[in-house]
């Protein structure tokens, strides 16, 4: 607990700048994809170019965000739209999944972005659907001076350890544990 | 650590809508404020009117978000801008806090903005610079369809108590710790 404003930089001495950083928001917490579009504002208010790729949708679907970042001139790609979470064909989300990971690579690659949000990567890393050997091998090699921000939940350790800033967002209580439904303007 | 995809909503059913939320973000990690700032773009999708007033002016000072935030319509008050973090005069900055803390009462008192952002609110009380008992109070009886965002670490227990979804950001690693400066248009 901090008592008494800070008169000094904690920071360390010496550092050095990094050409780009990778940074992961995982936790069961809010704000993991929130914080990201967040950073997003400030990439593009410092006048870079910013893809977002969408890898689940949900009910937290960032309709919002996505038409705001569309605005501002943010590439934008809705990847999961295409999931029938059908369990009698597993096969056909899996294919979806390898898509939306062959087009977020080839964004990456392409390194015409200085910021590339893969928003809710980490599922598809969790349930086997694209390989994270290819996903960690392609974030590290990737061109010189691409940012990238992972988010979802259980962010895995590979991830966790290629990253270079990584931030749980644990949830210490909930509206909806009282009961009260999701808000929209809020919660999506 | 989910293995399947889930099938089923795994929220609770009879929920309730709430009038407005308050939301808390703390924790010793990255993204508090910036997914307040997400959240402000969800809610400037919906149609609301938005406030941000920012307490503490730091070398992370979101002038990149402020830029973006009035372009899209937010009203944005960087109150924090008169600390002297003088030694010497204590007393100063004790007065830029109260004024800052009125100025924030006023805006939530008048009701015209659906979400009202106090960034970095919580260093305020923890200094004991704002009295706790009164901003509880004002956020307890604020007008009906005010949601409230506060942000910063150690938020005091009865914030957290008050509020409706309180969220830990918590640093798992940081690139500062591996001796990476702070990056323009990821970090400020």
């Amino acid at each position: 607990m901090t008592e008494t404003p800070p008169r000094e930089d904690p920071r360390p001495d010496g550092l050095r700048s990094a050409p780009s950083l990778i940074l992961v928001h995982t936790g069961d917490g809010k704000g993991k994809s929130s914080s990201a579009f967040g950073v997003m504002l400030r990439a593009v208010a410092a006048g870079w170019k910013v893809a977002v790729l969408q890898f689940i949708k949900s009910g937290d679907w960032a309709v919002g965000e996505e038409k705001i970042g569309r605005q501002l001139g943010v590439d934008w790609w809705a990847l999961g739209e295409g999931f029938t979470w059908d369990t009698a064909n597993p096969d056909h989300d899996r294919e979806v999944a390898r898509a939306a990971w062959a087009k977020a690579r080839a964004v990456i690659e392409a390194g015409k972005h200085r910021l590339v949000v893969l928003d809710e990567i980490t599922y598809l890393l969790t349930w086997g659907w694209i390989p994270i050997d290819e996903v960690l091998e392609v974030l590290r090699a990737r061109p010189q001076g691409v940012n990238i921000i992972c988010t979802g939940r259980d962010a895995p350790g590979e991830l966790i350890g290629l990253a270079d800033t990584v931030t749980e967002m644990r949830s210490i209580k909930h509206a909806y544990d009282s009961g009260i439904r999701a808000k929209r303007g809020i919660d999506y």
